[in-house]
């Protein structure tokens, strides 16, 4: 019933979701009114530019109606632990914030990163399914610890489309970036996963100490072998990028971040020096560059490249609207009609 | 015109917006686009959940757009003093606030809590009458100082579900519980009326010293003695269970936190004990648990209640769509066709 | 294609545009769902109330979605310069900022005030062409550092109508008002220049060392020239007001905020007594009185003159509703089709 991880999904339906996104982009009135009177909630535990705007926007173009909420502005924050008495600021716990929205509408999204404080946790999603698990309608994972199902599908919709159909062993270079924060690893797992999916042949790119969930990796080359790609991994950037077709930019915090911060933090920027710049570019085989944004012009990208035409960026972010359409539809379609508490009473 | 307080609605009145209430549940695209082109303006001066996402969702199916406000956040704060020159921080008096957006939409809803600094004019609910006296358009109370009437309409629908619409003479048990904070009076209250209107035997369970409003406690003693019901009081919570259909937990602050908070502090906590459990509820005749939430689990109300089948703490929040579909539909049809100012120019 | 400034506007399509704002504020449906399917993004990187509460109606009843977005409030700030690597709290460029959300909307309003850093770029409105120009759908202007032109379109309705369309050699005294904090000029500028525009003759009152920007003053001269009217300067109010068929109140800071903003805080602090009173009002040919609101009672203007019937102020409010229906209306017809990037393959 839930999108919170493609993983879940299988092979025909994440197909048939790419092509749903490549005919929502080419037709932008494609879908339109289909599921009117339907409710959607959008519930943002951090922020967001692209992701709160396009939901609303693929909600509306769909006929469905989007409410936000923002925890801890304009409501209450919630609570998660059921074993303790609710004597905090949290007003209401998640079991009943979830259950009455499940109440209200047809559909729950939701952003929730990492908690940062528990690496098990955060790679099994543990809050992300308990939000879940207190729904009684279609749960639509935002961007969560560890998955960012919506840039997934954005970003193999473009990649589809660029390459025309064929990525089958194309070379997609994730590249690890410097940042001033240690950033979470949804998108890197998701786009990793995505592209191996694809077929590519994927190097993840990165530092020593920024290695990716080992679960991830092992699940990208499985995934990878059965559609004749495959995945693998360096420490050099500049060599990585020879010959490569797709630059897929992106930073993400190491692992130690959990247990000593400071030391991930003073080993992080040691690498200041992983950024795209043109001579990176240059190298590859007339590459595209990718993130999914928001970006840091000049600690992750130059400006000469983001400003270049050979660029998707911007049209990664543009298909999040037509990938969450096609989502939308799909999940409504999985879900059938939705189950409501039957009302006998007539009076 | 406005919708503050039910006791200024006729029986009539108050019993077609139950049924329609109920209709609206059994059927949720009921009354769907029956107010297409109307405007509904929701100023929130205090957090919300269910009231804002619901507010918006019934506007929505009604064919209306809503849109909301919150004061001191994307918007300034409001001044609602004429006496002194305006040299605070408030850049726009309530006046001026309220008959502006009285020019832009059909209908404005309003949540503003007690000040907490006036019991007089907190019973009096001064500031939502000033509120509406501002206002050229309908005005609905989402939560004032003393009264919740969307709450109240959408528990009366439920209990008259509940009980096959046979709710006179039921054993309906008011209880206190205990909260970190002195939560306001206006759920309290509205219960009250609400359950002495439906011709219950309400009885309100509280330690010494956390009375209702004594005119509150008298019209609602009036209300059931027309109704077929009654009203009486105890201090002991398992004594009124024992036979009860219905335990509605609520917490509120004592009457004293308007002159010493602290006394009232210490008091309040005295009382922690005051808690529904399992107990409370083996001695009812197989009560319902019920609450308006946010509710505080562990310190209202154990878990083992709240995740157990005997609660109607869902139904009530859905029902709070339902019921606002009821009222605006109930508002526009008193107000007939919102008279605006003339515009007899033509360019 | 954008709306930043109305001196940009042709007379024909100012007028056209006009006499839209009067047709739609007698007929509130008048276009109503005239551009179903269109999105509308709104940036507000200051407060508001009647402008989003406006635009957000103005779209809606139009058939257009709108989504309004709150840099640092629920999304994170954005960056403005590319020259420096973007190590600071913005996580965003605006220059992607703006050109994701064109991907999304067919139009973008966005509110910028003055920097209050630098006189010749506010002047100049450096920072909204700057989000101009990496928009590639239609800007409107919803208030900047020197323009407010729905604001003026609004007003320029309420005097047409006012004067039964008769504006020229109407006496218009715009009068500075003392207020606790450095406003910008925005709506004095479009305030002046509108007035201009219809044939007044206008004074501008104020304080010495309270000047408009000059540039502003002799595009109203020039304006008022070509359109049989006139723009003066005065002192002194009293004087201005005798035989003022209407007193425009608003209050501005001092040019010299720039460079010594205690200095300029010291100046204004002295003119306290620059407030529009019954006496003030006495002394005109019947005025009426005009702000654009939010306004400060007893700072700004006398609970006697807002609370009695020579006013505009409220219908000035409402006309922004009309207005803005009239220029979102109008910038789409001018943009035709918005040209989006062509999506050649096909799944």
């Amino acid at each position: 019933m839930h999108l919170l991880d493609w993983n879940d999904v299988a092979d025909s339906d994440w197909n048939v979701c790419i092509e749903q996104a490549l005919l929502n982009g080419a037709d932008r009135r494609r879908l339109e009114n289909s599921h009117s009177g339907k409710n959607v909630g959008l519930v943002f535990f951090n922020d967001s530019l692209r992701t709160r705007v396009s939901m609303e926007l693929a909600s509306s173009s769909l006929g469905a109606t989007p409410v936000t909420i923002t925890p801890g502005s304009g409501t209450w924050g919630f609570a998660w632990d059921k074993s303790k008495p609710m004597l905090g600021p949290e007003a209401e716990h998640i079991q009943e914030a979830v259950g009455v929205l499940s109440r209200y509408v047809d559909l729950l999204g939701v952003r929730l990163f990492a908690s940062g404080t528990n690496w098990d946790n955060d790679m099994q999603d543990t809050m992300l399914k308990q939000f879940a698990a207190a729904s009684t309608v279609p749960v639509l994972n935002l961007e969560s610890a560890t998955r960012h199902p919506c840039q997934a599908l954005a970003d193999a919709a473009v990649l589809t489309r660029h390459f025309s159909g064929n990525t089958t062993r194309k070379k997609f270079v994730l590249s690890w970036a410097y940042h001033p924060k240690a950033l979470p690893m949804a998108v890197p797992h998701s786009t990793l996963l995505m592209a191996a999916r694809l077929g590519m042949d994927v190097t993840v790119a990165r530092p020593e100490g920024f290695e990716l969930d080992p679960d991830v990796m092992a699940k990208a080359r499985d995934s990878a072998a059965r559609n004749g790609g495959s995945v693998a991994e360096s420490y050099d950037l500049p060599k990585s990028a020879d010959g490569a077709h797709i630059v897929y930019a992106k930073a993400w915090g190491g692992h130690a971040r959990y247990t000593d911060p400071s030391a991930e933090a003073e080993e992080r920027h040691r690498h200041k020096d992983w950024r795209v710049t043109e001579g990176t570019m240059a190298a590859t085989d007339k590459a595209k560059f990718m993130h999914c944004l928001p970006v840091r012009r000049g600690v992750v990208v130059d400006n000469e490249v983001l400003d270049g035409t050979d660029t998707l960026h911007l049209d990664q972010a543009e298909f999040r609207l037509h990938a969450q359409k096609a989502i939308l539809n799909w999940m409504w379609d999985q879900a059938g009609q939705i189950q409501r508490p039957k009302l006998d009473f007539r009076p």
